[in-house]
């Protein structure tokens, strides 16, 4: 079982306008609400595919209990530490140019809150096969809070996929991550100037960096390896760093060789393109890629 | 006791931004959550000057369990039917500008929802001793539903307050409730030739039409009266209509003659003014606008 992390998921709401006009009302006219946040992406991705997939993290409040309920409905099984706190939301006003985020912030979390994530954390992992550790941090936990759960999980032989940025990426890649996968820009603003030597020293672990339509480059301890899409796939790409994350945590799990799980990680990134919503992927274009890409 | 009808309420969802940027991604730092609608803004005031009030109209889902503990967490008693719908969220997005609003629809009501509540407010209407209907309709609530309501109190013999606009305005006017208290904006959306016969021709009731700082102006069905703020006030006019009304019904309620009414409308629509949040009043302002306007 694949075992997702996400301590800031979001009631992620969606609303189309014509244009948005600073200092204008704008009468929404349908509202889509979504379980929003990186790590519940990867797990509703995972569910999709069929594998079997456990969504933990932290939930609280009316709007803790709206996620619930939506991932109930998308038939993802879960397994979260409520909190006292309220859940944050998203709001993206999608215009016919592009979206406008409105992030909140998540709920402030007590340390007496996080020592009981951690104790259900430790709970949860001898059935883990891999734990995916995604998304931002909301205040109140510690920096090092993803370092923390991935030594729990190397503890259990787990292997970790880390997917974060800013301070919480530098910290979780001194615990050594099977896989960190930051995308460029998030890699750029931890270090300008990374290269294959400088990951190398922040992390013992390999790392997978996304660049959009120019593929996926894995540097390992030992080898470097690249994929591109061999087609390129217009769409929405949010979402898509969350299909990649989802193929290689199923990687991880089944022991697949680089070639074959980078080729998986591109086909389902870019099937996550072609689907207008995050967390969700066009399966007839995954199929496609899937076969047209074979390894890499 | 003042019954407050508010038939769409709302979660009202206030983030404030250094900028509004389209197409950017904004991280929200605080939001400030309040129980929404016109309804439950003359509710709030009504309950801070000391009036007996009951909030009443239609809540559902996620959203409206929020909505209702925020008016407990106020204090305003209330009786709300509850409905399957969610009851709808506004975000004002506020920088240093103005604010940019995004309103979602309200849930779509089916009949035997309506009239349930209509039977609710049947079971009400004896405890009451003015009602207001305020604010807009939400889907599947017929356009007439404020004449419905007023004819159930004016059966009563309660008295009615009607605070809306366009087609629910138009239609409630027609019952002839004891005072509409549309804007000028909402007036002249209705007629823009609009006068005082006209008026009289639409409702056998008053009209009080505010405008901002140039005050108020009523008709009567024999008179007019016009009653301006003796100072000008800067603020937040969102809700100084609400403060209006609120007035007004408790006017109605007295018995107040027309001239100390308005000026007792118009000193709390300034203090409302004055006050930075929909729904409340600077009572220093109030005080000291109410002693200085005397009568108009």
């Amino acid at each position: 079982m694949i075992v997702t992390v996400t301590l800031n998921p979001a009631l992620d709401l969606t609303y189309p306008v014509d244009a948005l006009v600073p200092h204008r009302t704008h009468r929404i006219t349908e509202v889509a609400e979504r379980a929003g946040g990186k790590g519940l992406n990867v797990a509703r991705v995972l569910h999709a595919l069929g594998e079997p997939v456990l969504a933990t993290g932290l939930l609280g409040g009316p709007t803790g209990d709206v996620v619930a309920g939506l991932l109930e409905a998308d038939g993802v099984p879960d397994s979260f530490t409520r909190i006292a706190g309220d859940t944050r939301r998203t709001v993206a006003v999608v215009d016919q140019v592009d979206a406008t985020g409105f992030w909140e912030p998540g709920p402030v979390v007590p340390a007496a809150e996080w020592s009981r994530f951690v104790a259900h954390f430790r709970g949860l992992i001898g059935e883990a096969s891999v734990v995916t550790l995604c998304g931002s941090l909301p205040p109140g936990i510690p920096i090092d809070a993803y370092a923390v759960l991935a030594r729990v999980a190397a503890s259990a032989g787990v292997p970790v996929l880390l997917d974060t940025s800013g301070p919480a990426l530098r910290a979780g890649l001194a615990a050594g991550p099977a896989i960190a996968k930051p995308n460029a820009a998030e890699l750029a603003a931890l270090d300008p100037d990374w290269n294959a030597a400088t990951l190398r020293a922040l992390t013992s672990g390999s790392v997978v960096v996304t660049d959009g339509a120019a593929g996926l480059r894995a540097i390992t301890p030992d080898a470097e390896f690249r994929c591109v899409p061999p087609v390129p796939v217009t769409g929405n790409p949010t979402g898509a760093g969350d299909a990649c994350a989802a193929a290689l945590a199923r990687g991880l799990r089944d022991g697949t060789e680089w070639p074959g799980m980078l080729a998986d990680a591109v086909a389902l990134g870019a099937a996550a393109v072609a689907s207008p919503v995050a967390g969700a992927f066009d399966p007839g274009v995954y199929r496609e890629l899937r076969s047209g890409i074979g390894t890499c």
